[in-house]
C-alpha cells in the first residue's frame, strides 16, 4: 500500500508558506506501515486540482487530501475528489443542520455560500470536525479493480490532526495488517556526525529490521530507532537492545537515552545532586539563562544571574577587577574565570558560569582586539575548582552564540557526571 | 507560463526532512513573472520519478527537477527526465574529464559509478557546477506543439542558487517579458491580524496590480508588498505608494518600514537618542536579553542586566525589598516596578526594564498561588516615571515568555517615541 498526499491552497505555492501537514500525516501512516510515496502541492484552481486527484487516484493506494474544505469559492477539493473519482456530490443535511447550528449559536444568519461545505462524495463516510464547520471525509472504493482509500480532512493542523488521530488511522489500521512501532532516541552534544556515524554505522546495520536516522544541527546528533513488528513488546525489546549497543559505544557522549534535552538532563542533574546553578553571560547575551528557564520547573536549580555584556556591569555583578579588564581584555581566559567564581559567590549557587567571546560580526575593541571573531571562553566555578575552555567557534553571531551556549551546558554536564549523586 | 518544481528524494517523504529549495525557487521564479502551479516531492524510484516527470511536461511550461543528480543507484532524476522527454542520454565528454580531474585532486581513482554524473539529455545545454560534482542541465524543446523548459539541478541548497541565480535565470529572463519587481515590508507587533486587515484591506485592495501578503504570527503581523512592472522605477513607486496609504492609516502601529525586527528598531531609537537600556528579568529568565544581544552592535546601547529567577536574586541584583517580595508576591505590579526601578539604578542604564510573571505550566507559589497562568507584569523605568503594564497572555510556556518579550520591546518602542531624538 502506498499513499500520496494533496495539500492544496495556492498560499502553499508561494515563497511564504509551506505544507506542514504532510509531516505528520506521513509519521502517522509510517507507523502503520503505509509509505509515502508522493506529495503534491496545488493552487486553488479546479482544473489543476481534478488533474492531481486523477494522477494521485492512478498511481496510489491510499490518497490524503489536506485543504480546500472551506466555504468559499476557492475550496475545492470536493468538486476535484468527485470529478476524478467519477461519483456525485450530494448534499448531506445532518451536516447543514449542523451549519445552522453553528451560525445560530453565534446569533448569525449562514451564508449561502457555506452549504457547499455538506457536500460528500456519492459513498463517502463523513467525518464530524468537532473543531471547525469542514467535516472530513473518507471514501472507500475500487477503481479498475484496484482499491482506493479517499480521504479529505481541512487543512488547518489543529483540525486535521485530531480528525485523523480519532477517525481516520482507526479506520485504515482495521484494514491493514496489526503493527507495533517502538521508538528510542539517543541524543548527543558537540561531536561531529561523522564520527558518531564511523563509531555506530557497523552496528546499526548488523539491526536491518530496524530503520535508524541520524539527524543533526545546533551542536547536536540525533539518533532515531524505529522498530515495527506484530507485537509492541517485540518492538520495543529491538529497539532497547540496539539502543544499549550504542549506548555501550558512545558511553558518556550520549547526553540522553529517553529524548530529554540538554538543557532539562542537565537540571535533571543538578536537582538529583540538591545543587544549583547562576551564570555571568556576556557575549551569549542571556541565551544560556533562556534556553534553561525555558524548561518547566527550572527555577528550583536555576536560580538566575547576570547579562554583563558591558565592561561596567561585569564589575558591578560578579566583581571582576576593572583592571583585569583593561589589561587582559574581556573576552580573555582570566575574565572568564572571574565571571565564573563572581557569580558563584554573588548568587550563593553551588556552580556559577562565565561566559565572555566575541560573536562578531565586528571585532573586539581595546585588548580584545586582535582576537579572532569566534573565541569564546566558558568556565564553571563549583568551590573545588574553576575550570575555563577555550574555544574557536566559527560561523555567524547566531551560530556562535549557540554553540557557546551548548559548550556551557555539556562543560556543567560533563562536571556533574565526576559527582556522584544522592 | 506555469512552472512545476519536482523534488526528488525518498529522504523528503519522511517526517524528517522537508523539501525547502522550491521556497527560494518559488520566489526566484515570481520576480520573473512565473507562477508556480504545482510542487510535487517523489521518491527514489524511477518509475515514481518518471510517472512524476510525464505528468509534470504534461501539464506546465517550466519544469524544475531538484535532486537525484549525484553519482548512485538511487541517483535518477536524468533517466526519468530522459524517459519522459523521449530522449536519449549522451555522455558527456567534458563533464567526465572534469569528474576525473576532481578525483585526481583529491588523489582517488573515480568509482566507475560517478560516470553516469556525466550523462546529458541530447540536445541540454549543460550548466557547470563549481560547487559540486553534478552539472545542472536546461533543455528547451517542444512537445505537442508547446515550448517546454526543462531544468535539472543539484539537490543540496549551496549548489542549486548558485546554478539557478547565476546560469538559469539569465535564460528564462531573456524568454521572457521584460519585468522590475519592487518589495516593501511593514511591521507590527502585538496587534490582531483581523484588526489589521479590517483597516488596511480597503487600501490594499484599490491596488490591484501590487500583490499583498498579511503574516501573522509570534506576536508579530508583517504586511508585504510586491509590484511587477516594466522599470524598476515604476515599480519602486507603485509598492512606495500603497506602503505610504498604509502607514498614514497604521500610524505608529508600524514599528518597521523597512523591514527591520522589533529588536533593531529599539535599538536603533536608543542609539539616535544617546540612551542606554538594562532589563530585570523574572519569568522570561533572559530571553528578552538574549533577543537584544542577538542584534550585531546591541552591546553600545544594551548595557545587560539581571535574570533574577530566585527570589533572593530579586533583592541581590536589583534592591527589591524581600518584605515586599513576601507580600505581594513576586508577581507583582509592585515587584515589577522595583525591579525596572532597581536594574536601572544598579546600572545606570537610562532605561530599565523589569518582567515578572508566571509562565506555567506550574502556578506560582505563596502570595502568587491564587494568580492565573499568563499573569504578567512588564514595567519601564526611565527616571521620570515608571509604568507597569499588567499583562494577561494565554497559550504554554514558550509563548508566554515570547509573548511577554514582545510586549516589553514595544513598551520601550512606545515610550522612546514619546522622547525627542536629536
Amino acid at each position: 500500500m502506498i499513499a500520496e498526499i494533496i495539500a492544496a491552497g495556492s498560499e502553499m505555492l508561494t515563497p511564504h508558506r509551506q505544507d506542514t501537514n504532510s509531516l505528520y500525516l506521513t509519521a502517522q501512516l509510517n507507523e502503520l506501515g503505509v509509505q509515502v510515496a508522493f506529495k503534491t502541492i496545488v493552487g486553488d484552481n479546479l482544473g489543476h486540482l481534478t488533474g492531481a486527484a486523477r494522477n494521485a487516484i492512478a498511481r496510489a493506494d491510499i490518497i490524503i487530501f489536506s485543504g480546500g474544505l472551506g466555504p468559499t469559492e476557492d475550496d475545492l477539493t470536493r468538486e476535484a475528489a468527485a470529478s476524478a473519482l467519477g461519483v456525485e456530490l450530494r448534499r448531506d443535511n445532518t451536516i447543514l443542520t449542523d451549519l445552522h447550528k453553528r451560525f445560530a449559536a453565534r446569533q448569525m444568519a449562514m451564508p449561502p455560500n457555506n452549504a457547499k461545505q455538506a457536500d460528500v462524495l456519492d459513498g463517502a463516510t463523513v467525518l464530524p470536525n468537532p473543531n471547525g464547520s469542514a467535516p472530513g471525509q473518507i471514501f472507500d472504493t475500487t477503481v479498475d479493480g484496484f482499491r482506493k482509500i479517499v480521504i479529505l480532512l481541512p487543512g488547518p493542523p489543529g483540525e486535521l490532526k485530531p480528525l485523523f488521530l480519532q477517525l481516520v488511522k482507526p479506520v485504515l489500521a482495521a484494514t491493514l495488517p496489526p503493527r507495533h512501532i517502538a521508538r528510542r532516541m539517543l541524543r548527543m552534544a558537540l561531536i561531529p556526525e561523522s564520527q558518531v556515524d564511523a563509531r555506530t554505522a557497523p552496528i546499526y546495520k548488523r539491526h536491518e529490521d530496524i530503520e535508524t536516522t541520524i539527524l543533526a544541527g545546533h551542536g547536536e546528533i540525533q539518533l532515531h530507532f524505529i522498530a515495527a513488528k506484530s507485537t509492541a513488546i517485540e518492538a520495543q525489546a529491538r529497539v532497547d537492545e540496539l539502543a544499549g549497543l550504542i549506548e555501550a559505544e558512545m558511553e558518556e557522549a550520549i547526553f540522553s537515552s529517553q529524548g530529554e534535552s540538554l538543557e532539562e538532563v542537565v537540571l535533571l542533574m543538578l536537582g538529583l545532586r540538591h545543587l544549583t546553578l547562576a551564570a555571568a553571560e556576556s557575549c551569549t547575551g542571556g541565551l544560556l539563562a533562556s534556553r534553561l528557564t525555558a524548561v518547566p520547573g527550572s527555577s528550583r536549580y536555576f536560580l538566575g544571574g547576570a547579562v554583563v555584556y558591558s565592561d561596567q556591569l561585569k564589575t558591578t555583578f560578579t566583581d571582576v577587577p576593572a583592571e583585569l579588564v583593561a589589561t587582559e581584555g574581556p573576552v580573555s581566559e582570566a575574565v572568564c574565570r572571574a565571571l565564573a567564581e563572581g557569580i558563584r559567590r554573588r548568587t550563593g549557587a553551588s556552580i556559577g558560569i562565565g561566559i565572555t567571546g566575541i560573536a562578531g560580526p565586528t571585532p573586539g575593541t581595546g585588548p580584545d582586539a586582535e582576537k579572532p571573531i569566534g573565541l569564546v571562553y566558558v568556565g564553571l566555578a563549583d568551590g573545588r575548582e574553576t575550570r575555563v575552555k577555550e574555544l574557536h567557534l566559527t560561523g555567524d553571531r547566531d551560530r556562535v552564540r549557540w554553540w557557546a551556549s551548548q559548550h556551557a551546558l555539556e562543560l556543567i554536564r560533563l562536571s556533574l557526571l565526576e559527582l556522584q549523586s544522592f
